[in-house]
């Protein structure tokens, strides 16, 4: 089955060049993407809520003007493998997930997603047969309205220049920038 | 100057393609992507970390293998315009961030970082030529180490059906999923 505007293999391709492989969750998040805009009103502007950071946001980036930059793609992870397109201004969307009780036809799918078996064990190639047959079959889909205000983006305010790494950042912040607050990933290097 | 394998004009266009539009953020942010990978040793496997969420994620995924969904770009809301590169084996890399000191001679770009003046009044084609010609020359860049620990990621666990939503989601969540615990951002349709 196509995947939007590529066909199976096309789709294979363009994940490849984006995520780096063609990673399953890429491929079966591609048929999730596309069942919701289908179900969206011709023209909606939509914004997109991703349920977990694995996999799942590529294809949301690959498929809709969304991505993880350009603020319309949030990530939250709470480890569902589920995505929601709506409608920016209203709030008004759909959800779709992929459905355990929809898998019982596709062992594949089953021990992928419910991880029953090791990585090593996976028979990818059987995996992405199943997800390219099963296509929109093992989702679950429904009308959903997302609270817009817990969504939005928050102004960062002015912005002033930290008195210890002389970066600007957003005032609000405190009288140090994050980084500057023991916040920080780095160590300096010793050279 | 170009960015990476395109020119000005192509990267524009690039840009425009992936993010909705030329965002200047994304301009600037693509020349920092290259000072970045340009101070690495040949080869490196690198992983991103991105210190806010605005534009310059979106240069990273134009410019390197790293994605949101790959799980090699992560993205930190600290507020800073600022990224690393770093080897994901050691976390040695390089920090790369907008320096307010190296912009005197750039006044576009100074207004457009500190927020000196109302998106409106912004002269968006001076901006973008005035990063066109500074390019790389109003970054700082630093060596760095990443305390990679705090940004490994962390397994999902087993996965459990959830007792409400009968979907799946990490059993280490608890008895029923995140979004089951009263997190939701959903209220379903009334039809």
């Amino acid at each position: 089955m196509d995947i939007g505007p590529y066909s199976f293999e096309e789709f294979l391709e363009r994940a490849t060049a984006f995520h780096g492989n063609p990673a399953p969750g890429l491929v079966i998040g591609g048929y999730m993407v596309e069942v919701a805009k289908s179900r969206l009103s011709e023209g909606t502007i939509f914004d997109a809520v991703v349920e977990t950071p694995k996999c799942l946001p590529d294809a949301v980036q690959l498929l809709t003007p969304c991505s993880a930059g350009n603020g319309w793609m949030k990530v939250i992870n709470w480890g569902l493998y589920a995505l929601t397109l709506y409608d920016k201004y209203t709030g008004k969307g759909v959800r779709v997930w992929l459905d355990p009780a929809r898998l019982e036809a596709w062992p594949e799918i089953r021990a992928w997603y419910l991880k029953l078996k090791p990585a090593k064990e996976q028979d990818k190639d059987r995996l992405l047969e199943e997800m390219r047959r099963a296509g929109e079959s093992v989702f679950g889909v429904r009308p959903v309205r997302v609270k817009i205000e817990r969504l939005k983006k928050k102004s960062m305010g002015t912005i002033g220049i930290c008195p210890i790494c002389k970066e600007g950042y957003p005032s609000k912040d405190g009288r140090v920038c994050r980084k500057c607050q023991g916040e920080s990933l780095y160590m300096e290097m010793e050279s």
